[in-house]
């Protein structure tokens, strides 16, 4: 149910991109914007619109954030395979937009995306005002200077820091880097019904740390050509990771022991939450 | 009184900058961030302070988008910049953000004033959640592939083109680069207020495309000490611009001629309006 599920709403959100990037001026960046935000899992999307299943919201209205946070994302990995960055030349088995382009265009479409991830988030078809304003609001919460932005930030500044980072400050950067926008994604769904929010944010928490372990783990294990990108930069650059502080085996056990806790959490929701406790255990069983 | 009104929310909005940004971690990104936001004439922030003011909306709740247009504007500074894209080296008298720190810390201090100039427009005290919701709908449209942004691609495409851009190029161009914003922050008064923004709409686009115009002008004219930055770029480019169409003496004729249509577009609004038309007469008369 999961996977089928996961692959439908990631043509959804592509048929949502053709549309909304379709309007728009024939340019480098506006080809870059499309070419961008084509392909990857949709991880963050399908946990839009599987949450808003579950408190009643269609796809009609839960496409417009659930296309928003794709464009957040994208322009987030745009911003980071950049030269003064990450400088990333192949992402999703294809070379960056820096590489296919050049960094102005990467620079400005990276910009653009970010902006239609708001622009998306406050679409009349949202739903009520306070709804617009509380996805907008929550979403800059999540990936700004306090939030994904920050955990880029820490990550940066561990590079030339005196002593490797300790389990809590990776813990704390991880939080910032991928689980503020799992987070935000995971939530989403109540926000949109005017629910409480409290057992998907107990479940995001668990599952943004048990995601980041995999990526760790996967950094070390996993095959580049499945990934699509380049791997064992963390062990290269000589990188603190859970992985580096656990071992591996510890990891693993560590990740398995938050996806309980994530399908835990929600067992409120009866089998309604059966898709969302799939995807948990998907996470640290993927290989991309 | 224009100049008094323009100095006083200067301080205003940095005073609100000092409160937000002081408030995130320290490190070099947020340093980067309020660095980047420091200065300049703000005259956005103005804008939307003093439209407010015209509607009976006070600075309490009008400084919040007041200091997310500046928040959007420094960003796009910011990467304007960078070496990838105009590569400047000083702006408002001061290095560059990515010559005092480096382009890294640029791209991401730019990407979190981004972030900031969304969450600064929905933030609970600006109003209704229908009106914090249209503020980020309405900035997201100026800003991004189909205002701001889109404007600087033109910009970059033209230094390409096979023949000089046409003077309604330009004018397009330009509407996206620098009009939009400003239309942005001259509606935001009505905005606030549940009211018509249609007189604010024709007095902004005229004021646009005489800021334009004006810029074109002081380009050519200015004192790269008095600006703070580096003049003649168009010309040493070999670029059109509204004075290389027009000539410099009638492309002053036809700022001026703007700035009076822009003033005639208030004049329902009696001598509440009085502050904005100087602005007006400001904008081609400004010497930085």
């Amino acid at each position: 149910m999961f996977r089928e599920r996961l692959v439908q709403d990631a043509a959804r959100i592509q048929n949502h991109f053709d549309l909304v990037l379709g309007a728009l001026d024939d340019l480098d960046i506006t080809h870059a914007m499309a070419y961008a935000t084509c392909g990857g899992k949709r991880l963050r999307g399908f946990l839009v619109l599987e949450s808003a299943r579950m408190h009643g919201v269609g796809p009609a209205q839960a496409i417009w954030p659930a296309t928003g946070i794709e464009a957040l994302h994208a322009y987030s990995l745009v911003h980071d395979d950049l030269p003064c960055m990450d400088n990333d030349e192949m992402r999703r088995g294809r070379p960056t937009v820096h590489v296919k382009w050049d960094d102005g265009t990467a620079v400005l479409a990276g910009d653009a995306l970010q902006t239609l991830a708001f622009e998306l988030c406050t679409n009349a078809e949202v739903g009520t005002g306070e709804i617009r304003a509380e996805m907008a609001l929550t979403l800059a919460k999540a990936s700004g200077a306090q939030g994904m932005v920050l955990g880029q930030a820490l990550d940066i500044a561990a590079e030339t820091a005196a002593s490797p980072l300790t389990l809590e400050e990776i813990t704390r950067l991880q939080a910032g880097k991928t689980g503020a926008l799992i987070d935000w994604s995971v939530c989403a769904g109540a926000r949109l019904a005017h629910a409480d929010t409290g057992p998907l944010r107990q479940y995001a928490q668990a599952l943004g740390l048990a995601f980041q372990i995999a990526d760790d783990i996967l950094d070390i294990e996993g095959d580049a050509e499945l990934a699509g990108k380049r791997l064992q930069k963390d062990t290269q650059a000589g990188k603190a990771t859970f992985v580096s502080h656990l071992g591996l085996d510890a990891a693993k056990s560590r990740a398995a022991e938050l996806v309980d806790q994530a399908c835990s959490a929600l067992d409120g929701y009866g089998t309604q939450a059966e898709t969302l406790k799939d995807a948990a255990r998907f996470v640290i069983a993927r290989d991309s």
